[in-house]
């Protein structure tokens, strides 16, 4: 088994840890011509997360808010594991690898400028890891919790270092009071070793509210004392770039505007999954994706 | 019994109907000297609410802060009646009749400034219908859904017209992320009539979750799509007036950083409570005061 520089789920206190990697792997990035901008690549690494504003067009943007609501009618009835339920309604709440079940979506992971700019963030060719169309309702929204989604990754699907980043496509407009996602800046620099152990098949339940890999109270605060709470807001086809280890996480949501993305995780080929580190069996394909072909390919 | 011009829970359809009564009750408020700027008064009559920064000083609110810890410790194996606690666990959430149970709050209800504030509203003299602490706990606060709160003061406790408003006094900073009260400017001209019926003691467990007297999604789209959603942020020490029929609401905290507030709701003692719209008994005098003494008497 790989040696474990980032343990999680193994001792009974949790305890925080200095980064080992860098933010950005491509190598002296501000002397290299970038799909970003220097103060862009440079919020990026000191805080963990970037907004790029009206990323997509009106066009591109009604065109991906429609193939959603067709996937969502599509699968409304299926029993189909990629998709995922709300409790206690039977409500899609999420449907796992658009981008393997769809043209369309493979076609938007390919997307030229998303890769240009995950390839330079990652340092090299990427796949996609995992991706997501998220169903966030108005009215009964529900919050996600705290969460490196790193630490799941590393613990639950093997993945080694931190070395890949997430690209939220916000379909609705986000604004502060709609449950849009928080981060806490310079997060993505340490990391919080959860106490717990992973039972089998736990991502069974916990897609649907995450139990495991939460942050104690006193490590959350520390890190927010630090850095803060930020809530990026942006109009419907902003995207949000974000570290796979910046903590983040949301509120619920009871006004009537919904709030639903698509979230793709690029990771870096030179990053590709192990063996879990919690020793346990790997999540499915769907999930965490070992096959995944690099994008563009 | 007196003749119900706002009906609500008692039909199977929500309907919407317009307020009957002013929201400044002095007359001719703009010709009169008054606690608060022409601006103010506008900006209260159109929206419904008011945010007054920093009008604590940071010593009267530390020494609110102060009080209302006391009071939790006081009251945390209390079993008095006013002392509700979260679901799930044993936290106080809110103590009702602070200023009947504790001289300090009397005083604060009686507090001259206040006195000014809401005679001048309400356009008469005024008495104390409901007082609480609110404790927000960081991490684990619930989310409040959307309520007038003149709906259930109606229906439950008989208070005949629009006439009452309240003072929430913000003993720690609201931030735009940690949960705050939201408000849809101008949902106090609208009336929204619920659906549902009232059983008996509904309170017990209304004051831990509120599950009646819930407005339908139709019409609180229907009012957010034309007053928006206002979320009104600001530091310990200031105070949020807010018209007994404003639709508010708040959603979940999971940041490290609280939330408590001090309640205060004054009525016209010319709007005293008559028998409960309902057709049930009265709630006890501690959530909703037939006796209150006008204040400064």
């Amino acid at each position: 088994m790989t040696y474990d520089l980032y343990p999680s789920r193994t001792g009974s206190r949790p305890f925080v840890t200095k980064r080992q990697d860098p933010v950005i792997h491509t190598e002296n990035p501000y002397e290299q011509s970038s799909p970003l901008s220097k103060e862009q690549l440079e919020s990026y690494e000191k805080n963990g997360f970037l907004l790029l504003d009206s990323f997509f067009s009106e066009d591109e943007t009604r065109s991906m808010r429609n193939e959603i609501e067709e996937m969502r009618r599509e699968y409304s009835v299926s029993d189909r594991k990629e998709v995922i339920r709300e409790l206690g309604t039977d409500e899609v709440r999420s449907i796992f690898a658009p981008h393997e079940l769809n043209r369309y979506f493979k076609d938007l992971a390919d997307d030229q400028r998303l890769q240009d700019i995950t390839q330079f963030l990652l340092g090299s060719d990427v796949y996609i890891h995992q991706s997501r169309i998220n169903y966030k309702e108005g009215f009964t929204g529900k919050e996600f919790y705290w969460h490196s989604d790193f630490e799941t990754w590393h613990v639950e699907d093997g993945m080694p270092r931190m070395r890949a980043v997430s690209v939220s496509v916000l379909l609705t407009d986000n604004h502060v009071y709609n449950g849009p996602v928080m981060m806490i800046p310079g997060s993505h620099m340490h990391f919080v070793s959860c106490v717990g152990e992973t039972p089998e098949n736990h991502y069974e339940k916990s897609l649907q509210k995450q139990e495991l890999g939460v942050p104690d109270n006193d490590n959350l605060r520390w890190l927010a004392d630090q850095g803060g709470i930020s809530v990026p807001t942006g109009k419907a086809g902003s995207i949000l770039l974000f570290e796979c280890n910046t903590m983040h996480g949301s509120n619920s949501n009871i006004t009537p505007y919904g709030r639903n993305n698509i979230f793709l995780v690029y990771n870096s080929v030179k990053n590709r999954l192990v063996e879990p580190f919690s020793g346990g069996k790997p999540r499915p394909e769907y999930i965490a994706a070992r096959q995944g072909i690099p994008v563009g390919q």
